[in-house]
């Protein structure tokens, strides 16, 4: 077999450059890749599998002959483009928030509802970074005792917003450290030693898009509308990898060390939890894996059926760009493309 | 009337600092402040009223004729000197964990149970930093539609470890960004870029000693012991001021824009909430300040009645020394001393 041909739109971006990166180490079939980004990166230069490849300014036409899409360059960009590749006979596996809520559109992360792929009708969305490492712990729970309310808050890093949020906690972070007053240019207030609970927009309850998206994509990914989702989003000044406290009601009873035996013989869970030996997950420790971490499992004895958990995963890798992959190689595996 | 004699125990420290700053501050009848430590830190000067005042070290023999002692040196300190200042005849406001949960020793915060005060018999507590903000906040709510259960994600800042954390988190921040991998010192874990799902030791329940505290001292200050409370303290790359991500469930219904009024007229709190302009409570800008900040006022739609707050305060100051302060005020005000 010859592979396929492969486009990264938004190649240039963090995501972006992750998709790259995790083809390659996945050996995914490539026959052509083919880098994609705004008119500002073009002609830019990009590895792939050791050749240099140049980026090329997407538009519709560049995605004749194209098998795979992968989309990370924004909700505009998808809006636009993905139409246009779809048309062109492409698999478009869309990273942004454009299509994610369309009922046409499957919403899939791998370990959780991979049949839904199968539905698909030119476009597959992957879901949001933070709730993709939720729903990877959700659902095994959800499948032994069944998930009635789910109230987290995260603690987001700065590689979520992209790779001008990374420089500019590192800038403000040299700056605060030297008595200078930052200037906030890609958030609205400074982010170096300080918190903002705030991710994407506000809407008119008071809730955050980020905070709707958690709520929303998890009922649809689990396949179950009576799952309740409550959220606080916050950004942290953490350079890369979100972390979650996760509190979840089940309408069984698991406790805490059933909780750690359902989860650590889940797929692509990590349970990493002694806390007495100082062991839990941290995201400065996490850049580079592909699996969703968990420790502090507890029992809450507020409610009947509860748990606590701590659940840390990089955004950048299992949160988008592995996600996607992993969408692409089940299309390959069934051979639905 | 010619004031009073006040000891303060652990004056070098962070919080013993902040509390000689705050009897400055609000002119607290003071005829003599003695500042106390460890031996390590005898004979130190600090500035008290534009005089400079010597640090002593901190034995039994140090309470003749104090009438009011400000313990912030930890619990063993507490444990052996507190009994020997109330034998001398004074008044201990002790900021350690010793005496909290002692049905003998009031928990007090004075914007919530000021009348606990007048039970003491020579120790009255000051709660955990952590717990201090939330109640304040609980409390209006409670007195209009019964608090039934909440739900705790802290963001806690480095400051409340101690002076030592500070410096840690600054030079570890430093090392990181000059792509150097720092050694931990304070903490079991780098801090800087980092999070820690771990304040104070764990017990065999997977609790941490400070979630512990968030739930035993809330049921005690609130004085009901059926207000269950579950939760995750963490702590954050932040200077100073804890951060909350709170969700509560009433008894009764109130909507968001009841509670922002309930809130607004309550003692010692600041609405901060108008997210669609970016405004929100941030630890970066609320050091110095003695009221507690509470923003991202939402209904939780997965319960008939529920809330999200997001709540923010200067723990060194209303966490702890503040609090103590205030007690101590209200000793004067009522002539308790």
């Amino acid at each position: 077999m010859d592979g396929y041909n492969v486009a990264v739109v938004g190649a240039t971006g963090a995501v972006g450059r992750t998709m790259l990166k995790i083809l390659e180490e996945r050996n995914f079939p490539v026959k052509r890749i083919i880098p994609l980004a705004s008119s500002r990166s073009k002609g830019q230069i990009l590895k792939f599998m050791g050749q240099a490849v140049k980026v090329e300014e997407a538009k519709p036409s560049s995605f004749e002959g194209v098998d795979i899409a992968l989309f990370s360059a924004g909700k505009d960009i998808s809006l636009n483009l993905a139409p246009e590749a779809v048309k062109r006979g492409a698999v478009v596996i869309d990273n942004s928030n454009a299509f994610r809520m369309d009922p046409e559109v499957p919403l899939v992360v791998p370990e959780v509802n991979p049949q839904d792929i199968q539905k698909h009708k030119g476009i597959i969305a992957n879901p949001n970074c933070s709730t993709i490492q939720m729903v990877i712990v959700l659902k095994p729970i959800h499948d032994r005792a069944r998930v009635k309310r789910v109230v987290v808050s995260t603690y987001q890093a700065v590689s979520g917003t992209g790779l001008e949020a990374i420089e500019e906690l590192k800038l403000q972070s040299k700056q605060v450290l030297e008595g200078q007053n930052p200037k906030p240019e890609v958030y609205p207030h400074r982010i170096a030693f300080n918190l903002l609970p705030h991710i994407d927009v506000f809407d008119e309850t008071g809730y955050s898009l980020e905070e709707w998206k958690m709520i929303r994509e998890t009922k649809k990914i689990m396949g179950d509308e009576n799952i309740a989702v409550t959220a606080t989003t916050v950004r942290v000044p953490v350079i890369n990898c979100h972390s979650e406290s996760v509190n979840i009601e089940t309408f069984e009873k698991i406790t805490a060390e059933q909780a750690r035996e359902i989860l650590a013989s889940a797929p692509g869970i990590v349970v990493m939890d002694d806390p007495k030996n100082n062991v839990y997950p941290m995201p400065a420790y996490l850049t580079g894996r592909d699996e969703v971490f968990v420790g502090r499992i507890r029992e809450d004895f507020t409610v009947p059926c509860g748990l606590n958990l701590w659940i840390v995963a990089d955004n950048l890798r299992r949160g988008a760009a592995y996600n996607a992959v992993k969408i692409a190689e089940y299309l390959v595996e069934n051979k639905l493309i």
